[in-house]
């Protein structure tokens, strides 16, 4: 199976699950309406476990930020970029489809507001420095630490529990960096499923907010080649 | 032991598991009455822990969208397949009765909808169509990541973890695409305890939605053997 | 070290962190008042865990029903039982004392049905037979799949996962089955704190419900007895 | 890399985690608000998963109680300490600056005992003796619960879990005992950050409440030590 299908059922996986928490969450009518933090936090983690076994053939980087991180830090080629970020688009935007597909009828009776949360992240309140810091702060912190996996006694210590750390890792990241933005911490899940939203039908449908959209794009990538550099100085 | 004992067994530690967490949840004067969404799907969860770990003698599918993936992808016997759905559909059906018995004050004061919400699903917004569809892509989830289970570094990563995988993958099901029709993503699990409930007694007994009965069977069906068609052509 | 220490450390953690979260939700002006089923039964699993690392010397019991399980089912000698229940009992009371030394102020400040909830398990309904039934049924669960840790694929795929299949376990049951009489499942868990209930000094204080206490005695060991036949019968 | 960095990051890469989720719960407008005490638990369980991970080359203490403990028990070089403790320390101010930086208009917008309480610990009900307690049982806890991860059976059922069985361990003592001092179990978590609470600029800033922080700094090096001498006694 070639790198390209294995980065795209990743990500399609990751995001059919991770926006489908969302959706169960937000929108209106579902069984998990308003069941909180936990159950959004849990849920993304989840979806990372899932996405990560489904690519274990490309390396399941499903995440632009760490591909660039794993470039910059030597681990990764730079000649495969551009075929594994692609992939990653792709396979966002079929997930966030399907996550609309199977929350249709919640959506159309769902505000405006509630549905363009599903899709892409926002800030709690708007502060474009401090929202990319947010951004950048959390992406560092994913990929600094996936980083270390590959050192010293983790090697063995976490061999055995295949995804659950990275897992364990992104619901950390969710439940202490993600009251601001929303932990985007990706910018293939937030462009991606964006895309989405504004070719989607929806009922009541409002802006898909593209002047936030740079930010979650940005922020992740700042992040991710940070990680690399310090890594690779305190390494 | 033989198979038929072993998946009677798993899934009727399932559903006893199973209905019991939904039991506690929404019945009245519960010590769990109203606890939300990540009881629940945390509840389901460890109920396929349990059920896998004492059905391991005949491979814990526990549900006969399971069992008709794994024989499409050519790793399950088809002359096997009666034998599993028939134990995992009695095995539903014993676990869907003890559930009863130890909640069964907790029955007779609550009201017709609560009760069946233990023993079956039933759709949040009512639309045929795109209630198989939630259970077709939910089911499709399920099997086409259990099927990534035994290939490549998943092989040596997921060993250690025993039936935890699974566990998570049902989790994350639960939370992420159990908000429409509440994720039966199993013939075995909805119809067993449907049938129950139209046997056993209770106070104030409504429907037991005969009427919807067919998409938690069909969808499940389907999802398990379009997971198994798409990874033999990815794989 | 000896059993009796061993059993009697683990059991005095598993009753510190079980007792304590209990205290944590039901007692007043604590930092976790109120924060619901999902904490309760998080915190007894974990407990489980804590309690299960420290009495790794003697087996980990912490339990008579789990003592007269492996007894029955021959793998645990008889003439340690008494070493083993009254280690038990101790270790409970002890782990009891602290919690009280912990919460003093809470408790204080808490009515009686409050106190007593966070040391002895009481009935949702009162209803001596269906009380005893969920019992013997929780019980039967834990012992039961305890037991089938040890056979086939489950003793490779369990080793590395340490006392987390345990604690799992314990965290489903208190989910699914504890929400009719508060799964004591364990007669030292409920009759050590409640004698401690009976002795230690709280404003307010009320009965310590004797009337109940032999229901979460006989019902654990009814199931933990049960377990050890059945499993006998079809392993 | 040298034992200094190594403590530095990880006690960083923990405060960052756990002072984040508590600004995420109390803060005002985050994405998390008032989301319990299950979200502020696990997120101090993940943040010691990650601080954990990144820190490996110097065993990961991240707490001057744990180094203590250790030390006394004959595991840990008393001529390090003081390079540990500076490091843990000034890893707990960085930790807490880049949770400031990251929450800064929420801490803006929210009141002076909501902004020390993401920085620092305070009691439920004000007791010094009782409070001095609840701190020393729950770091006797985690301290007695590690020195037994390295004995018997654990080492082997323990290695396999890589640094989550400390989390679980912290989880526990979270939901546990965490309900009267909110937990410190570490004086350089609740030390640095109050030092940083007092140098940080933030609308409506109160007291650091400097009477009390003699308590979260006392507490866990006596339970820590309390736990090496219990230990060598009776193992």
């Amino acid at each position: 199976m070639s790198n390209f299908i294995s980065e795209f059922i990743g990500t399609a996986v990751l995001i059919l699950l991770g926006g489908g928490v969302v959706a169960n969450v937000v929108l209106n009518k579902t069984k998990g309406n308003s069941s909180g933090w936990i159950v959004i936090t849990a849920g993304w983690a989840f979806a990372v476990f899932c996405g990560v076994i489904v690519s274990m053939p490309s390396g399941a980087h499903l995440n632009p930020a760490v591909s660039l991180c794993l470039a910059i830090a030597g681990k990764f080629s730079w000649a495969s970029m551009a075929t594994y970020i692609t992939a990653q688009l792709f396979g966002a935007m079929t997930g966030a489809f399907l996550v609309w597909l199977t929350y249709k009828d919640h959506f159309d009776q769902s505000d405006a507001g509630s549905q363009l949360a599903v899709f892409s992240t926002g800030p709690a309140i708007k502060n474009p420095i401090l929202n990319l810091i947010s951004e950048v702060i959390g992406t560092f912190v994913l990929t600094f630490v996936i980083l270390w996996f590959g050192t010293g006694a983790n090697v063995q210590g976490l061999a055995a529990l295949g995804p659950l750390p990275v897992s364990i890792l992104v619901w950390a990241i969710g439940l202490s960096l993600g009251g601001t933005t929303g932990y985007a911490i990706n910018p293939a899940r937030d462009l991606g499923p964006r895309i989405m939203h504004a070719i989607l039908p929806m009922k009541n449908k409002g802006s898909s907010d593209w002047q936030y959209a740079l930010i979650p794009v940005a922020g992740p990538l700042i992040g991710g080649a940070l990680a690399a550099i310090i890594f690779n100085c305190v390494q």
